[in-house]
């Protein structure tokens, strides 16, 4: 496979990651620019006016309107860059949530929901005695819009939801989720972190009020994140990190703050990070989603095939149903974390537990499951791996 | 030089980089520790059961022992991962601030602190009724630990300075402050994000709470950073960030929280930074401070005596103070932008502007300066290069 070749950790021909929906694995390129960033660019963004601050501070902002683009964002200043899809999610609780979010409030959350985007909400429910209620599933896995319609109303303040579970890689109507809560005056955050690896997201087309992501789930180093809002929703929201370069004036008594986005970016900015975000996209874009979404199409067809063959394997949310390249599975009567060490043994990475979605596994009415996740560097020899340590559960186990 | 010749930036023979106390430039060492992590350990630590998981956990882990022993902390579960010192700074404000702070309590700052270290203590205050004080400075743009005496009280809650000024380079004394506040009742923070690239903090002979700091001042990576905090203190505080990783328990409505250090470490960590952080420690070890303190202060000796021959040239705070490679200057009558941008024609690489430290500014009575900072890599030839932008200055100006 060509694309596997440029990824440098496949360099080791026994190493079989289906673990992606954790975190992606780099390509050279994106290796590169890291170096490249260091050796001729390196300085503090925004602090000074000689050339390595110019360098950086150029860059800075031109990954800035590469995710811009990316998300067809209306304005640059409407991509904050944070460390993580969770800092992003916790800076909208802390500053939107905390604000706006009161007493007899409600906060709507999908019931597929990974913990970052339940337990910053939980906070806020606590602080501001708010009420939190669950969009629950059809039995595809798919989110259950009249559920939702009848629990949201006009005390609905927010809806935050992942456009795709964490576990079973089903995908959620964005547009629909959007039109209800916005026909009930309620914002709309969408958790991008499993989506985008797989599908573009439009927010101005999709009207989406906040949209979040990690850079490292997308074949961007770590450390790097983005918060999307609308314009005229972060210039009414506080800020969240206090330090350096949010600041306009600062007395010993008082400060005033910089319009956005800096207003939300205290302290240095991750420069190495946002670049490399940045070439990742580019990458991602040089592959394309339809060439994308072929590759893991056709291999998660695959293992879903030869994983019911197999007869002492349980899979959950896969049909009838839109997804991307996510398999949570069981084998019948064996430990998701045993099944996850003897794969191990035959180079297959699954992650296996409760994937930091517990009240999902509550829901399901399972302790835990692996999740094989495809990315596009994967191929038909990673399925075949995975079946055959598979085969070896089965006979360790005697099943 | 052979230390210059380790950091590719230098490569290019034209750059004379004074502006390590904004960001440091980075060795090939830790250049290589990126790559390295990332063609062969990257994984989602402590998220499955598999040898990458496993690889990027002990990596992780590894990690932050080194900053522990660097650091000197009594166990490895006070090193907290941030991604800088102003997240640091930002964790303590809304994790202790808000709990432990309240209505008529006082904060004492250092008049000299950074903004990082005075805006998140401003929002405290703000929210919970309680009152900033500073502490002001000796001619020698010291501490005056007279007024910090006179200061300090039982309503004292938590005394945070910079243990070095961003701006000028003074070294405040640690253990007398601790003391002092300690003898009143009080916690310290240490702001040491100057700090560390020119002196080692023993926290526990110093007996020191909460101490801040960021990999990218000390040749690490950018978007990663350190807070550091003692057990008792760190289990009473609340978690901060929310999301995976940090959680027990998570039900619809409620969840637990995990031990420290991962009840404030939130969502997938930077383990490139982290692992380049120690890589960058171990670097700077084998360098040793003696060589780094010796370097910098002939450098700054030599600048020093070099700038008052000019005779057009202000410095701050340079006389009759322990201070470290950084001098604050202004040229009589210039504004220190257009210094800065006369420098930058040179290849000389100063910073210009208040520095994130206006209070500072205000009570120095200085609108703005430039700052020259020294770090290992730099030789005499800067220096040189410093002056002879300072003479070209002089006659753009017909000073």
């Amino acid at each position: 496979m060509e694309i596997k070749k440029e990824f440098p950790i496949f360099d080791d021909e026994n190493l079989h990651y289906l673990d992606t929906a954790a975190t992606s694995q780099k390509p050279q390129v994106v290796l590169d620019s890291i170096e490249r960033y260091y050796k001729n660019y390196n300085g503090n963004p925004g602090r000074g006016s000689y050339k390595l601050v110019m360098d950086s501070t150029r860059i800075f902002e031109d990954s800035r309107k590469t995710v811009q683009r990316f998300l067809n964002a209306k304005e640059k200043e409407e991509i904050i860059f944070t460390k993580s899809t969770t800092e992003s999610i916790n800076l909208l609780a802390y500053s939107f949530g905390l604000e706006f979010i009161n007493e007899g409030d409600e906060i709507i959350l999908g019931i597929t929901n990974h913990h970052a985007n339940i337990v910053p909400w939980q906070m806020v429910a606590k602080k501001k005695k708010a009420k939190i209620k669950y969009i629950y599933l059809h039995e595809n896995g798919q989110f259950d819009l009249d559920d939702f319609k009848y629990k949201i109303s006009r005390r609905t303040k927010l809806v935050a939801f992942s456009a795709v579970s964490n576990v079973t890689g089903v995908v959620h109507p964005i547009d629909e989720v959007v039109e209800i809560a916005h026909n009930n005056g309620a914002y709309v955050l969408v958790d991008a972190a499993q989506a985008l690896l797989h599908f573009p997201i439009d927010v101005l087309k999709s009207n989406i009020d906040f949209l979040a992501f990690s850079g490292h789930k997308l074949f961007a180093p770590m450390g790097i994140g983005i918060l999307y809002g609308k314009r005229q929703l972060l210039e009414k929201m506080p800020p969240f990190l206090f330090g350096g370069d949010m600041i306009e004036f600062v007395t010993e008594q008082n400060s005033t703050f910089a319009p956005i986005p800096n207003k939300f970016e205290g302290g240095t900015q991750n420069v190495e990070g946002a670049y490399g975000l940045s070439e990742a996209i580019n990458y991602l874009n040089g592959i394309g989603y339809d060439q994308i979404n072929k590759i893991e199409h056709d291999l998660e067809m695959k293992a879903l095939f030869e994983l019911r063959n197999l007869g002492f394997v349980t899979t959950y949310h896969t049909e009838n149903v839109e997804r991307v390249g996510v398999i949570a599975f069981n084998v019948n009567g064996v430990h998701s974390h045993d099944v996850a060490f003897i794969l191990d043994y035959y180079g297959v990475g699954v992650r296996s537990g409760h994937h930091c979605a517990q009240p999902l596994m509550n829901y399901l009415e399972i302790p835990s499951c692996c999740r094989a996740s495809f990315g596009v560097y994967n191929d038909a020899g990673d399925v075949e791996k995975l079946i055959e340590g598979l085969r070896k559960v089965k006979e360790v186990f005697k099943l």
